[in-house]
């Protein structure tokens, strides 16, 4: 595996400070000692190319995105760092309580208060900060 | 459980209609003998209450639930009927196709790989009844 | 969607008090802020629908429900609910362990262990709370 | 691994048999030639330990594991040996239509409308048989 | 996305056509209509980066793939691609199925029987073939 | 359920303490008051049947299982125990991160991260202890 930053390396990283912000570089860092190499292919593959690709807007990806990790429900770290991005984008708060309550019909009623409740921590994470 | 139709479910069922088309009405049909009440309930909750808010717009709401149930993977008519009405409400085809290739990050290859597979048989089989 | 109590909502509310008892409110009251949509539907679709049904009896459903939500091993709060909800409506202790086992089969020893474990946790809280 | 049926072998045919009945003894037939052992195990272990177990009736012990392989819903034919199973041991068609309903609820409409499904595949094929 | 195939698409299509054989060249065609970007990436991150790594040999590879994806239960067709990849790299049937007796523990009998099914439904095929 | 130990209760009792040492000495424990049951059945068929299994050796066993449970999400103690496990029995720090490096591609990029952050903190606590 060579260390030489690929185009897909150098785009990815881009992208995923200009949605995921310190949340997502923080998941990379973590990685850096244990498994360098995942941290390298999930700025490769997730963002470099997928992240990247531009027929859906970074809206409506991460819309879709927490919908299916709402519905998952195994995932709630990467649940809210998608929430934040999300917010990042320009999804509301409002639309995102609004995708909990539709994933109360195709995922059940746990996964939609599971759901709201990684939300709420979200927000109140953003105001401590802000 | 009384069988005067509510507000719910008459909007519910013009709401199913516009949306999920035939597909959805044959799914109610084949409910009528062997448990009319969750007939009446997925009228009544999933769209009488749910697909009826004014927030997300039906495009979106449709991108929403394809991707978890995609991500989900254990509901392939389920996620058909909402190929279908993501479809009818003006998702394209394209779109779509993208939304699996999102879920192959978040919900691994299985899962974009058999949600592309439904994808293709939809639009075959819309192809067929033109 | 307007604010009056619907019948519903009464009759769910009733029911999700007589059932869950202060743990149900307590998730009823987390929603206030953030989506009351969504504390309004929880009351209404679980409780003022379907558990005020009453071919089950609420022994059944709770053993149902622990049962599924065991099973599925990613809502630990809301089984932890259930588990409460099972002793309220008189499910011995003794019951809800033999429910575990039965799942170890089903679903595999981890979801069997963890859930068991919620169940002990549920235990020496009411134990505390006398 | 020996050959010799334990106590825990015989004991586990039997309920097998008397739980399960054709359905059941189908499966163990399927796994002859590919996996004998797993034959033995699923005797033994579900049947001769768990479900020989008497905490927990025959009727309360199929109600739970038809909610939680309904919940799951990536186990179509084994869901229908335990809808089967619950008819033989008395869980009438309504009952488990309701469990369907509630686990609407827990598990999202798409789990419901697949479990009622199968329910309905398993009372057709019942009545064919007769 | 530039059509000028990059050493990583190279390397994946070796490695994919030698160790999913044709099956794997399947996959690849049924998507060339409808969704030739995720042929693209199917072959570049699963195959050009993870599967030419050389740490864990081809065996373990498929033994770990194919115990993830009997766990999961949600995904048959690539679960039977990756059983017929494993008798290509060289893990026996007997091993296979001890894979899906192991499954019977940490995801439970009905995991394990439908593994076990799509393992003799594999044998099966390719004895055909020859 | 007589309480004289059998020859499966013995050997798997070995088996746990061989493979899981302490930590899986604690599961056990953790059972003693409120599932004695589920603490000799854990004993008895995970370890004194399937891991007593002589086909796959304790290193393949350990892959396999650590790979299914990163997929599934839904059991961080018992994956960690089984990390911990596997270390114990010879599988390497690099090889383990390898595992969770070829999940992302069959369960996706959470589950892998979630994996690889179970892995971090089963090395972490094991540093502490020496």
């Amino acid at each position: 595996m060579d260390s030489t930053k690929t185009e897909r390396f150098k785009r990815g990283w881009e992208k995923l400070k200009e949605i995921d912000g310190q949340a997502g570089v923080n998941v990379i860092e973590s990685l850096k000692d244990i498994s360098p190499d995942l941290a390298k292919y999930t700025i490769e593959y997730p963002f470099g190319d997928v992240y990247s690709r531009e027929i859906l807007d970074n809206r409506t990806k991460e819309i879709a995105v927490v919908a299916a990790m709402t519905a998952m429900g195994n995932a709630r770290p990467q649940l809210k760092v998608h929430i934040n991005a999300a917010l990042n984008v320009g999804v509301s708060e409002e639309e995102l309580s609004e995708i909990m309550i539709l994933m109360s019909v195709y995922a059940g009623f746990p996964s939609a208060l599971n759901g709201t409740s990684a939300l709420k921590e979200v927000i109140m994470e953003r105001k401590k900060e802000e």
